[in-house]
């Protein structure tokens, strides 16, 4: 353990600043939970207008303490808050927790308190968590330093789930919740606002910890996406499964998110993907936060093939139905579970769920129906369900559940208020839910668990040099037009349509150069001036001849002139016409969360109303862009649905990965870029940008 | 109370048909808990093979009973259960319930099984309760008639929801679930097949129950939707609010409750908008099916203008965010409100959630921010979030909410396990939700809640005349060519895309006729022998001159004799070109439970991809129509997003309340109809059916 963890976790003193005589006071908490579940170490209340805090003597400053302070726990009002950490500087502490609010969280002033303080903090031996954190508990070492009101709990639980939790009060809710149920944690912490340490920080101490197994995350954002990638790495090399649930799933959610923690504004999507990216299993109902610990600490999972039995038809059909609302359709059990089950004396059919009834609604039948799909190596895991025997009766369905020795996963739903049965199968290390969108939700959850991505290391020199032509001078980003952009692309790799460019008078162009154009054509207005070219008439499609497109041309002169006087007109584009069976939009930008982000969707305005768009951490290989198409439904359409001609799914793959790359050279680094449309061909023709933007970050 | 309502909930005598003296039998249940819960009737076990059964004198058929049998229940091996029945008969019993399966659920045997019951039932006074159905539980008057091992529970709260349940042993988990949070039931019922007494019949006994208030439906199934639709306004008009569980809402879901209970195949989608359509809420979150009776009971909804409030900014992002999962955007408080707080000395924002932290954590603040939310005529209902404090200090934010006289619907959520703050808000009549997912799903099926909708009467005896020219001749039904359907569409006063036939041969074609049509035109081949005519080269787009149409026809001859050489040739269907904005499906068709029903949605394969596509029971005024084209995502694009031009929305609206009516004739009937495409011009330019397709029912 590292002197940090040990501040933090395992203090051997604590100063609680500003601790309070009133027992009805929020500040008067931390002092009388830590005596309350055994705190076995030295506690100084400091409160500068009192010798005595309830029955210890109190100090009126941190530095005035006769020994070493390992944690300090600051509960003062805003404005006192920066001369106290001052003070546990002086003193040495080795952690300091501000639960106290109004820095980050708090607008522009409260961003420039929490700037002050990092200056206090700087260059000294002390760490902070916080501010706007509630505590940490350490149930091994009787520690319960925080003033949420749940620690009034007797006897909580001991376990081996670390919480790390960016809202203190659910910190004290889930711990709540868990006690009622015997669910037991090692450590909990809410981080506040991670000034100073932060999650991955924390994750890495859970790592390192010998009494954690499973790693739980309650957050609302990412604070620091390139170390909690590392630490997520290093869990899963210590076998550690980290679950996350995230606020923040809506629109409104992420608003929220952003004006209570000071969050980054990041997209909640974009925070989704990168969770899954480095291996943490997001879980998205709230009661499975709780009981989903059993199911991932079994193993990990080897398909989505689950079975399903039940002793009664309703609760059965409850549990499939809500796999089937998450995309999860129950294997029917195949056939040779079912011949052996027929060598054993049970009949079982063929439907999708196994439904037992009352008839088989014994230790025998139960039993014998679970190990053979146990046994079974098309058979991934087992939803086990049981209905009105659990309650009073566990020994016929539930006990040879809890009988069984398998390591391969089996979630078990209760549907009455079984009590006793829950109880048993939880002592024995099953996982057993009472809600049936919680035990779906658990089970996608592990079905769609990965390992942590290891990012591709990827050099292109070439598009370095490209790209370092465009260098910004100052620190302000450049937009290059859409012949700079187009030609990073095709420096990547990604074939163009063909473009004949055109000066800005056609007039002047010379008969060679209209004659040598591919007609049908589409004829683009050249400038940096106009973003949005359809919307001034600076696009026309379908333009038959070298005559027509003098035409045309003349014509969008003077729409454009009109809608933008001041436009400058670097003259024309003009392009083979191509037509495909789908234009996609394949872009990269910077997530403020999540980092790097590559995404693929369909073009024009469908893929925004159905957010059909699926997104990734870049870069991705090819594999992994093969497994961003098969997200997006619209897709669907290329890939051989309903005998509609394919596309070229390999020459989009590609695209998409080389598109992807761009947000690992750094050169000038690419703040955004996308192709749009690129059109995907028939299979084995390839794909075709037809425009392109790539904005670049200014200098540094 | 009806004869029939007091012979299945309240008999005076009955008659236990199979009852075993083996106490681990299942058969012996039903005594013991009849016993147990206090029946204060006379009770018979009928077993030949006993004198006594429990304690009690046991006659060997129901005929030897001394006294009229009120209630039979037969849990007899389905091979005797056929002479049960004969025996109930000849003794008069006026309810029969059959907890044996092997019915109309099982199979072609079980359902010739299921016949030869009804007919030994025909032209009798014994009503039946079943087949496959678990029993019935009248908690006010001390009737635990059923074999579900739950009822072994003492002391079942008694309250006012009646609970019809198409599965059994579902009936009992959800009186278990109840029982262990104090929320009791009036009547239970299980209806197993619904051979003869149906949901519907008894929704209409629980409108006539004044015991009971709320009606709860478990189903997985409608079996006759033109009943229910009758009773649910009978529950309307009564102010008994219905609240749905509906199982089958996934495609394996709906699957399963087809071999499950004999449910007939219909569409999940389509009951989901039946069960909304006759004011029945639905809800999707299982716990929820608990909690929001107390939700319903207050009042109906008057928009969905939902405030939120909490103590613990983590806990109310919880609610918030699982409210915008479910498109339900949370209102800020309005400008009155925050003025009046500020008058009361209380600050808040005009963020979505009201935070009212920890220092705002205390009756006087809690209760007067909801207090003012409660009396806003710009909120129809609150979420109030309580965090920590409420387990152990209810005094602090929760006995403001119990304290408060508002009949505006309050749904409380408390983050941790804090039973005492439950038990206190249910005392009270307040919905109390703890489960986010519970909270947020009971909001919006409130917000969603519609009183049952009168289906106009229409009569369009043109449309009949129509119609009635292709009435068909025998039992099967009839496929309307083309021309025809599109006939039938312009008779119900659509408007179509101009159209010139012409003879099968394209050399014999007069010029006059050639030269009348309007170009650039669509070719199409004519034969009802040639359903899909794209596959084969049968249309052609953007045809320019009668030379072209012509050369045109003539190669399409070539390719539909080569792909379908038998297929008769009826001529060519020359049609003008339409160019809209977009191209929509518009359909009527029955589902085989929920009945006549109009869709609409857009064209093409995407509307199944994303299964964006409006449901409505059959026949929709235009004001319906214009509710469903709202609900289809991919209209947005219709109605100025994104700055795209306008479609004639009124018109379509106009089209799909035409289409609807066709479900209304009742000369041949219609089983299927379809306009697609039907374009949508730019606003005020209406539609136009490119094609359409009309089936006729067999003659009766």
């Amino acid at each position: 353990m590292t002197s940090l963890t040990r501040a933090i976790f395992r203090p051997r003193s604590i100063a609680l600043i500003g601790a309070s005589a009133d027992p009805t006071k929020h500040s008067a908490l931390p002092q009388k939970f830590l005596a309350q579940h055994g705190y076995p170490g030295e506690l100084f209340p400091i409160n500068p207008r009192r010798a005595e805090v309830q029955g210890l003597r109190a100090y009126p400053a941190v530095v005035d303490v006769p020994v070493q302070v390992d944690h300090a726990f600051i509960m003062l009002p805003t404005e006192f808050v920066l001369a106290a950490v001052q003070d546990c500087v002086k003193a040495g502490v080795g952690c300091i927790t501000i639960m106290s609010n109004g820095f980050g969280e708090a607008g522009a002033e409260g961003e420039a308190r929490q700037a002050e303080l990092m200056q206090i903090l700087a260059g000294s031996n002390s760490r902070l968590l916080g501010p706007n954190a509630l505590g940490v508990v350490d149930l091994h070492a009787n520690v319960a330093l925080s003033a949420n009101e749940v620690l009034a709990l007797p006897d909580l639980p001991k376990g081996d789930i670390g919480l790390i939790s960016q809202s203190g009060s659910m910190m004290g809710a889930i711990l709540s919740r868990g006690a009622a149920r015997g669910i037991g944690f090692s450590k909990l912490v809410s981080v506040g606002n991670e000034a100073d340490i932060s999650v991955a920080e924390l994750v890495q101490m859970m790592v390192d910890d010998s009494e954690t197994a499973v790693i739980q995350l309650f957050v609302e954002t990412i604070r620091n996406h390139e170390e909690l990638r590392r630490v997520a790495m290093n869990a899963h090399r210590a076998s550690k499964p980290i679950l996350a649930y995230r606020l923040g799933r809506s629109a409104v959610g992420q608003q929220l998110a952003v004006s209570h923690t000071g969050a980054l504004a990041g997209s909640g999507r974009a925070t989704e993907a990168f969770l899954k990216d480095i291996g943490v299993a997001e879980i998205r109902n709230f009661d499975a936060f709780l009981d989903a610990p059993a199911l991932f600490r079994r193993s990990r999972p080897t398909g989505s093939r689950i079975g399903a039995m039940s002793t009664t038809g309703g609760g059965g059909a409850l549990i499939v139905d809500n796999l089937g609302e998450r995309d999860i359709v129950v294997t029917s059990p195949p056939a040779a579970v079912r011949e052996r089950l027929a060598a054993r004396g049970i009949t079982i059919g063929d439907a999708p769920l196994v439904d037992l009834t009352l008839a088989g609604t014994n230790a025998v039948t139960y039993g014998a129906v679970l190990e053979e799909f146990l046994a079974s190596e098309e058979v991934d895991a087992v939803v086990a369900v049981v209905g009105s025997s659990s309650q009073f009766r566990p020994e016929r369905a539930v006990a040879p559940i809890v009988a069984s020795t398998s390591t391969k996963p089996v979630a078990v739903f209760l549907t009455p208020n079984a009590l006793r049965s829950q109880e048993l199968l939880r002592a024995a290390g099953i996982p057993v839910f009472t809600q049936p969108e919680a035990c779906a939700d658990a089970l996608r959850a592990w079905t769609e668990w990965r390992a942590p991505r290891v990012l591709a290391q990827v050099r292109r020199d070439d598009v370095i040099a490209l790209l370092q032509q465009h260098r910004p001078s100052d620190r302000s980003g450049i937009t290059l037009n859409a012949t700079q952009s187009q030609a990073i692309f095709k420096g990547l790799g990604i074939e163009q349509a063909h473009e004949w460019l055109l000066g800005p008078q056609p007039d002047s162009w010379l008969p060679d150069d209209v004659a040598s154009i591919r007609y049908p054509c589409v004829l683009k207005i050249a400038s940096a001036d106009v973003p949005h070219k359809t919307e001034v008439g600076g696009v026309r499609l379908g333009i038959g001849s070298a005559s027509e497109l003098r035409a045309a041309a003349g014509e969008m002169l003077v729409k454009v002139k009109t809608a933008l006087p001041n436009a400058r007109i670097e003259g024309f584009q003009v392009q083979e016409t191509i037509v495909g069976l789908a234009e996609v939009l394949v872009g990269v930008s910077r997530d403020p969360a999540a980092g790097p982000m590559i995404s693929v969707g369909m073009g024009g305005v469908l893929a925004e109303l159905y957010q059909d768009v699926s997104l990734r951490p870049a870069p991705v290989t090819q594999d992994e862009a093969h497994a961003m198409i098969s997200e997006v439904k619209a897709f669907k359409q290329l890939t051989g649905y309903r005998n509609l001609p394919k596309g070229d799914i390999n020459a989009l793959a590609k695209a998409i990965s080389l598109v992807s790359t761009l947000m690992c050279v750094d050169g000038p680094n690419v703040a955004e870029a996308e192709i749009n449309p690129l059109v995907v061909l028939r299979d084995g023709q390839g794909v075709r940008a037809l425009d392109g933007l790539v904005i670049l970050e200014g200098g540094q």
